[in-house]
Parts: C-alpha cells; sequence; structure tokens
C-alpha cells in the first residue's frame, strides 16, 4: 500500500438528524431488523430503495409508489449531473421538491455509471447490460477522479470526490454515499488493489468534502470495495468502519454466482460497524433479499422491479422464476388478476387477459399496471421479511417464496 | 332516391334502463343541460366522452381517469374487433369488467375507420392523420358493408350493420352507435348523397339486427350524416329522427371551418328528436365545447386530451390556444404548476421545469402527468359549462376561455 497508506483522519462527523437503531436480531440466521430515521422520515429495516434513475420512478408517480407500499426511492447522480443538472434540481428546491417525493431518498456517487462506460462492470452481467457504446465516453480515471463526456451534448464533465459531494448536496437526498471506483470482474487482483485503494482515499476526500458544507440534512455512505478477494474486502470494510460515515454500502464486483456474492458479504459482516445500516448497492432480486438479510443487509435496491415490467414481466410471490411474462399467449383469456392477495388494485382488478392485450396492442397502461404491481410485491416482500426476523420464521418465508 | 326510399319502420324499440331528461334550456343561447342515464350509472349533460380506442385511455388508468372528474369513457369498435376480438372481451365479462372502468361507456360503430382507410374523411384534417399507408388495406364498400383486411394478421373482415351491432354487443358498452358510412371532404354532392341514403339503409338494419339481440343493457344511436350540404343533412336528420334511436350522433364530413362546422348543427338543431341527447363525434376543442353546446349538443368525443399530452402539451384554461408545449425551453426552470386551481396532483404539484426534464428525458411519467392533467382540464369545462348553461353565463364563461 505504498503510495496509499492512509493517514489518521482527523475529522468527526455528527449525523444530528439521522439514527440507525437495531430493533431485533434473529439468533439463529443473524438476520437484523432496525429503524433508519431520516430528514424526510423513518423507515423499517429491511427495506428496498426503488431506482428512480432520472428523478422518476419509470412509468410510477409517487403517489403510485405510495399506494405500493414504498419508504425510500433513489436517484442516481450521474444521470442528474447531465439533465438537467444539479443546480437547475437545487434552484427548484432539490430532488424532493423536484420529484414530489416527500419521503427518504437517497443518490448514489455517479461512480457506478462512469466506470460501467470505460471496462464494464460486474453490473453488466448481473444486469444484462453491453457497454461498447458507452466506452468512447470515458476519457480518462485518475488519482483526481473521472473524466467523461455528457452523452447528451459532448460536453467534458469530471466526477470525483469533490464533485460528486457538491452535486449530491445540491441534489438534496438523504443519504448519499462516497465516490469510488467499480472494478470490473475480469480485471486482476492487483488493480482492484489499486482500486480499493485509492477508492479509500477518495472515502476521506469525499468525507472532507461532505463535512465543509455539512448541514445535518445528510447521511454519508462509506462503500466496501474489494472484488472477489477477502483480504482486501476485509481491508476495505476496516476502512469504512474506521471512518465517520452514517453507512455502510457494499458495492463492487461481486463475483460470478451467488455463492460468491454471498461469500463476499460473510468476510465482512463481523467487520463492518455494528451500529450502522449496512446497503447493498444494486442488488435486488427476492432471493438475494431473502438470502442477503442473513448476512446483516439492511436495504437493497435494484433496477429490476419496474424494468422487468417493461418487458412484460410481473413478480410473482412463490413462483420458482420469481416472474411470469405476460406476454406469453397462455395468459391471452386468463380471467384472473396478478394477486389478489395484494390489496391494490393494479395486482388486484386487472385480468392477466387485459394486461396481455395492453402489451400485445402497445398500450402504456400496462407497464404502469405491472411497475406498480412489481413494487408492491418487493414491498410486501420487505414487511414479510420483517415480520419474519423478529419472529424467527426466515426459513419458511424461504420457503413461500420458493427460494433455496 | 330511387333505390333508397325507406320502407316504414315497424320495429319499436324500449329503452328502460335508460333516460335522458333535458334539466334547462338557457333562454339566450338555447343550450341546454340534461342528465343521460345508463346502466352503468348517470352522467349530466354537456360532458365529454374520453377515448380508450383499444380499451385503454393512453397512459392513464380507470382510478386516475376518475380522480380527474370522468364520467364516461369510449372504446372503438373497430380496433378491439382486430384485437383482443369481442369473443375475447365478451369471456373476460365484456368491456366493463375488461377494462376496470365502472361507469357509463360508448362504442362507436366501427365505420369510420374503416372509411378513413379508404379515401380519407374530414377527420383525417380534422385529426392531422395520413391515410395513405392504410389504403391497401381497404377492400371493398358496397350496400352489404365494408371489407378490409386487418392490420396485424391481414384476415378479410366485414363490418356491416349486422356485424356491427354483434361486436358492439359482445364488447357490451352502455352506448352503441349505429353502422353508418362516414363520407370525405372532397367528395361529390351526388356521393355524399348516395353514401347518406346507404347509411339510412343501413341504420334501419342496424336497428332491425340490434332489436333481435336488445336485453335493455344498451342504448342505440342514429348519425346523421350529409356532408356539407343542407338539404342532405336534414334528410338525415329527420331519417334518424324517426327511427327508434335511444340517442342522435352528429358525424361525417364538417367542413372545412368553424363557420361551416357549426352552420351544420345549426341546419339540423330544430329537426333532431328533443327527448334525445345529441353526440357530436370525433369533436372536441375546448372552444368546440363552448360554441357547441349553444347547437344543442350534449356530448364531446376527442383524442385530442391524451393525444396532444403524447407530444407534451397542457390544456390551459383562458390561453388563447389552448395549450401549451412542455418541450419548449421556456418551461426549462419554470417552478410553478401547470394549474394550482386544479385540485388534482397532476395540474397543482409538479413544477411545469419537472415535467419539461421528463419529457426531455424521455421519462413516461411526463405522459402520465400531462394526460391526467388535459382530462381534468376538459372535465372542469364542462363542469364549468354546465354550470354556466344554468346560470346564464356562457358568455362569460367563453371569454374566461378566450374564447371568440
Amino acid at each position: 500500500m505504498a503510495q496509499t497508506v492512509l493517514k489518521d483522519f482527523d475529522l468527526n462527523i455528527d449525523y444530528p438528524n439521522f439514527a440507525f437503531e437495531v430493533t431485533h436480531v434473529c439468533g439463529q440466521t443473524g438476520a437484523r431488523t432496525g429503524v433508519i430515521k431520516t430528514p424526510h422520515g423513518t423507515l423499517e429495516t429491511p427495506n428496498y430503495i426503488f431506482c428512480g434513475t432520472k428523478a422518476s420512478i419509470k412509468n410510477l408517480s409517487p403517489i403510485q409508489m405510495k399506494e405500493a407500499g414504498t419508504d425510500i426511492i433513489l436517484a442516481n447522480t450521474y444521470h442528474l449531473m447531465i439533465q438537467p443538472g444539479a443546480e437547475l434540481i437545487q434552484k427548484i428546491g432539490g430532488l424532493h421538491k423536484f420529484t414530489n417525493w416527500g419521503g427518504p431518498m437517497l443518490t448514489d456517487s455517479g461512480g457506478f455509471q462512469v466506470f460501467s462506460m470505460g471496462h464494464g462492470t460486474c453490473a453488466d452481467e448481473i444486469k444484462g447490460r453491453s457497454t461498447g457504446a458507452k466506452k468512447e465516453n470515458l476519457l480518462e480515471i485518475n488519482e483526481d477522479g473521472a473524466f467523461f463526456r455528457s452523452y447528451l451534448d459532448g460536453r467534458k464533465l469530471c466526477l470525483n470526490p469533490e464533485t460528486s459531494m457538491d452535486i449530491q448536496r445540491k441534489l438534496g437526498a438523504d443519504l448519499i454515499v462516497q465516490m469510488d471506483e467499480c472494478t470490473a470482474y475480469q480485471v486482476t487482483k492487483e488493480y482492484t488493489a489499486k482500486s480499493m485503494e485509492m477508492s479509500m482515499r477518495w472515502g476521506d476526500r469525499s468525507l472532507r468534502a461532505f463535512e465543509k458544507s455539512h448541514d445535518g440534512t445528510q447521511g454519508l455512505y462509506g462503500v466496501v470495495q474489494g472484488g472477489v478477494y477477502e483480504d482486501l474486502r476485509k481491508t476495505s470494510a476496516d476502512y469504512v468502519a474506521s471512518r465517520p460515515f452514517f453507512g455502510t454500502a457494499v458495492g463492487g464486483c461481486l463475483g460470478g454466482s451467488d455463492e460468491e456474492m454471498f461469500g463476499i458479504l460473510d468476510w465482512i459482516r463481523e467487520i463492518n460497524h455494528p451500529g450502522r445500516p449496512v446497503h447493498f448497492l444494486g442488488i435486488g432480486r427476492m432471493k438475494d433479499v431473502l438470502n442477503g438479510v442473513a448476512y446483516g443487509i439492511d436495504t437493497f435496491d435494484c433496477v429490476m422491479p419496474t424494468r422487468i415490467a417493461r418487458h412484460g414481466m410481473a413478480l410473482m410471490k412463490g413462483h420458482p422464476n420469481e416472474r411470469i411474462n405476460l406476454v406469453n399467449a397462455r395468459y391471452k383469456d386468463d380471467p384472473e388478476p396478478l394477486d389478489p392477495t395484494l390489496d391494490i388494485p393494479c395486482s388486484r382488478d386487472y385480468s392477466k387477459a387485459y394486461i396481455h392485450h395492453l402489451l400485445k396492442a402497445g398500450e402504456m397502461l400496462a407497464f404502469q399496471i405491472l411497475s406498480q404491481h412489481n413494487v408492491a410485491v418487493i414491498n410486501r416482500l420487505m414487511r414479510e421479511t420483517r415480520k419474519a426476523i423478529q419472529a424467527g420464521t426466515l426459513d419458511q418465508l424461504k420457503k413461500d417464496y420458493a427460494v433455496e
């Protein structure tokens, strides 16, 4: 760690308007329930943060998100700095006012998207994205930060710890994330180590930049990097726990299988600061939630619920694939609703035949119905997960959801 | 009228579950208020029927339509017979059950769309459509009916009075419309006369077909045709008034100017059956409503409110153009909502800057917000119009809406 030995950190940061309280720990699984307090409201954990990338959950209004039982959403710094720009959102009164989402909100650092341009991270595998077209936009990554071109107008932009903190300050979400580099699956251990060390230095720069304009309205998460390497993950987790972050986020490459992913969580769970909420960046299939809570994960996020809706898919509790595809001809004359046990019109009142028809006819209402249904299914999963942790019945709940 | 002399009509048709009551007639303008009773509820008139072409109001759920103050919607027979087919909708329980719209509903005859394929009707001018690509799908129009190919799979289909009644019966809307031919602006008076006469014969065939399976759940409208020719319009109106229709619809070519259009309404207003509701097919700008009620129009319909929303436009009360385009850069940082005097979140809670951002970023939520706003603006217009007719203040209301 030649260049990378971190100096002792001399800043202390208080988060007077934030709190995280663990309300129960399951003796068998280690899963926990808790409460995160933010200036825009309190949420019980485990919970799910829905992705409103460009300051909008795709096809759903804040009212519909609330109807579906949502507690917290996120928006992406990278997309918003490009369009419409952080200054504009600040001028309108910040993300809460801009979007009309009055509840707790998170923004990420923007780093994930920038680095995805370069080499393709695990997320491209996890999320099924191709990066070819984006490569030319990434100009340079160095100790200072990442330099890239706007996909909109070719402007040269920089994301580094200072600009990321500045942009996230202007956006005004409750929970924000340090600038880090997100490494790819195929890179060497040596590259991963160097990158992780830089992320630590960027963590300190993020904290210093954050502290300068800290007014108590935001809580900062540190990010555990280190790829699929146990020693690196542990070093990174040690670092995050040693610094005055409000929360711990787990990011970067999580391997190529569920075993590797949960193995990584297992390495760091005892190192993570026990008094801070742990967020699992970008992960959120139903089985990830039901397995992840046993590794101390408190919050999840993923674009999956609304993204699969735009491909005609509905999440189904207890289905071995978690989902069904309403475009399938088998639903053509199916009079049954998606899930009559969910007390919300999207799940209870429309027949599968109607949703199939809307999809075949290109009617946008299909995406609204399926998106809201998927969000409602996830929020029920989170309610049931919290209840099962407290009742010690997580194993039964996993069976109910057909999760091994 | 050689071939066309109509025999005396020997059928009487009762509509025991329907009623139309005129509640007030304005002494100055002749505009009237009324109540239409249907098996799925009662609506006050003048009112506006929103277009849910393929059994869905574009981008809006039935709940959102209700929130925006909607009393009645329509669906298009032509589109639904092709996809998903009337039999399927009947199997699921009819349009009300299929769509979850529990209120009053209308279907048209399907003729309008079929004939639009052939020569382009006035509607193409009014509605800005091109017909070139559709022409090849129209195979033949003769006394029996119209033969055309499905745009979906090339199947040969027939719409005639009997099939139109059968399909509309299966769809199950409350208000349905006789099969008629809709003539184009550029056709001769001779063609218009022959067509109008055929529409009269088709009216009688529609009534006979309707009566055979009449079970009291549907009310049939006759259609006044005759293009821009006074004698033809009057003959057609005479015919419709003489037959046991529940309502009168005004269709066909309405000329090239507002003067011609309202002139046509003026010719027939004294001939229309005074005890029946009068529907103006496919017409519904705000100024058309405010002017049309003075010619005895009770209901309007137009795709405009939701169609212009998909082009980024919001209806504005009192604006000389009736609408503004939120894509325009002038709204980039406009913190004001669309209309804070409308007590609905879409109009009251989102800044124009946010809607502008959603449109520029390609976020579908924009269309949901704008569509619901436009529907809410029209429904307020209808409430205010009814009130103004009863108070004798229609002229003042027209000034409030900047209508000459």
